[in-house]
């Protein structure tokens, strides 16, 4: 493998995990892509001569030298939103891979262990909750709450981890205690690097974000038969909840809340819904704000419930504060690859989390559509592999 | 087998397809649910001696004497809407064999050929459009139309079918010809036999009725990293449609419009999503105010999708005109039965496909909770004894 190498890593598994109905692709913990991806990590890993393990968590850790501690972490997560694009999650790890093969053909004796990190369920897109692994491990995410989490189809997230072999899930300080510094690259979510004609930039900041469950308890009934005066349709205080949250977002600057979500049961053409779920997404810049559009919706929501005779319930299932990483690290990478630009963004991720714990720092690769979450995101060729340089230089800086 | 049997039957399938997410009962047509149905009433028919066979289209006819011409036909529905109730289709086809076997009992000689039907899809919700199995017999839905309609998966009907053994499904001129008179008994969907006190009433009218669908394309995204100017959020039109439709049914007295299903994809919580589907169910007392409603709701629709960067389409997927039972063939039954009420209704039917060809007519029994499509649709076993009573006179009457 050469610096293409992170090319030709994306293209072994570009048909991995395919999402024919939605486009792009769906790769959710523990499914048979998803798997598929592990046991490719694996492989991959091991071809490098890493040792390869996966911890209580189901995060899997590639070791060059030694475990810990004062190790340098680089990775990310091999997991999707569900019709997500090829990069995020994936970019990450194989730029990882790739810069590990370029250290270790250079002759590079790394004086810190080394590790590739692929951390779990960082989507939330299966269990609900974004960073599951990372907030396992670090204890920011309770035991009990993790083991009741359910997905779609009712199953729990602790019976699946334990079909997966986990037993033991829950804080990992020894695993934490190893990391010295992480650092992630990650295709940018956005289009600042574009505007900024400049491949490659280092994270400033994560906005404050969090997920909020809209629940709406009606009466479901014959779409035909009831009259409009005998309704109780919780899809109408949803629908309210959409337009209140774009509103209330659109009133403070830079805030931004989100419904992807809506499902209605039974969910019959000819039905009126007995209830309604729907999930809204919220990031803001202060969280006064993201407080305050969560009440507004909320105050929308219990309104036209209280005139369609239905009930309400809004329920948060996340909340991650305003991250800011460590601004020496951030400086010391930039200064090493000549100035780079410094982004905020509005997306989360496992480096958010260990922030609070650990030295962190992110790479942003350019997005040619900004796009991302959906089939379209990319990275270009050339941003690509001057992702894996600035990798190779920050890791040998670190070392 | 008593006049108690219909109950005694209701309680043999009542295990079959429970919907333990929705409650209630998820039977579609040709779902392992739905088969095992149709392999108990072809069980249940056959044991009183009735000559069972699948027409081309996929419903069940059961004969007592030589099939048709001028016959005498009863019957439902097996198939429910998703996470319906247990008397919705079932109670008409338990009903028809409970008189079957009544008349047997009673040593009566019909005179003319007698049949039990249970029609397939009845509710569309597995294909979309309600009374596919009438709909096609009668020919008022093309086998060119049918052949490409799709279920949740991707699935064509076309495939599904002939995977059921119906190599040559479409207008069954040759079935039709046979029915003299066709009786449909059925759970009321309402209120009207609670208000007048009376177990059993005949049914008048079928309101206009028809099912569009919404579909809003917008650009999938990142929720937390798109800012709000640069978003194209199809949920926003999804949702002013969804409150278009009850304004708009508001405003014309009599008329129900109603959004139950709403599909967005990806669906995911941090997502923006790219398209969002919604079917919307339209009913009204006349073809003016069935139009106006879904003219206003699409106007709606397409002022908030201009507003957000998105494209919006809403299409006809089935439309029914008034429907008013037989006139004569109502009065004789009232007249028998010692003159029960006549009652409109919202929903459709097979019995309204088949109005417009061959003599019909509606009983409706009790429902203590006036609700329908739901779980807590109902029929008290006085009742369900008394709509067995009536369909015995009536096809003493009709014979």
């Amino acid at each position: 493998m050469t610096a293409g190498s992170a090319l030709g890593l994306l293209r072994e598994i570009e048909d991995v995990g395919r999402d024919r109905h939605r486009g792009g692709y769906s790769r959710h913990v523990f499914d048979d892509a998803e798997r598929d991806l592990r046991d490719w990590f694996v492989e991959r890993a091991s071809g490098l001569g890493l040792d390869v393990s996966t911890d209580r968590n189901g995060n899997l850790w590639a070791w060059w030298g030694e475990p810990g501690p004062d190790a340098i972490v680089t990775g990310s997560h091999l997991d999707s939103v569900p019709g997500g694009g090829a990069h995020d999650g994936p970019l990450g790890v194989v730029s990882a891979l790739a810069a590990i093969e370029r250290l270790q053909q250079s002759g590079f004796a790394p004086t810190r262990p080394l590790a590739v990190v692929v951390f779990a369920e960082e989507e939330g897109s299966r269990f609900g909750i974004a960073c599951l692994g990372s907030r396992l491990l670090t204890g920011a995410l309770s035991v009990e709450r993790a083991e009741t989490l359910q997905d779609a189809s009712g199953r729990r997230f602790g019976d699946v981890a334990r079909d997966a072999g986990l037993h033991d899930f829950g804080a990992d300080p020894e695993a934490l205690a190893r990391i010295g510094v992480f650092v992630e690259l990650h295709v940018e979510q956005g289009k600042g690097l574009i505007d900024l004609d400049t491949p490659v930039g280092v994270g400033a900041s994560i906005l404050e974000h969090g997920r909020w469950r809209i629940d709406v308890r009606g009466q479901g009934n014959h779409a035909g038969t009831t009259a409009l005066v005998d309704r109780r349709d919780p899809m109408l205080p949803a629908a309210s909840a959409v337009l209140a949250a774009r509103r209330a977002a659109a009133a403070r600057s830079g805030s931004r809340a989100t419904i992807g979500r809506v499902e209605p049961v039974p969910g019959g053409t000819n039905v009126i819904a007995s209830r309604v779920s729907a999930w809204m997404d919220v990031r803001a810049d202060s969280e006064q704000d993201t407080r305050e559009i969560v009440a507004e919706v909320a105050a929308a929501v219990a309104d036209a419930a209280a005139a369609e005779g239905c009930e309400a319930t809004v329920i948060e299932e996340s909340y991650s504060g305003e991250v800011r990483f460590d601004p020496a690290l951030r400086g010391r990478i930039a200064a090493t690859l000549g100035d780079v630009p410094a982004l905020p963004t509005g997306a989360g991720h496992d480096a958010g989390v260990l922030a609070g714990y650990v030295p962190t720092a992110m790479l942003f690769v350019r997005n040619p559509s900004g796009v991302s979450h959906a089939p379209e995101e990319g990275a270009d060729d050339a941003a690509i592999e001057a992702g894996v340089d600035a990798l190779v230089r920050t890791l040998e800086e670190l070392s």
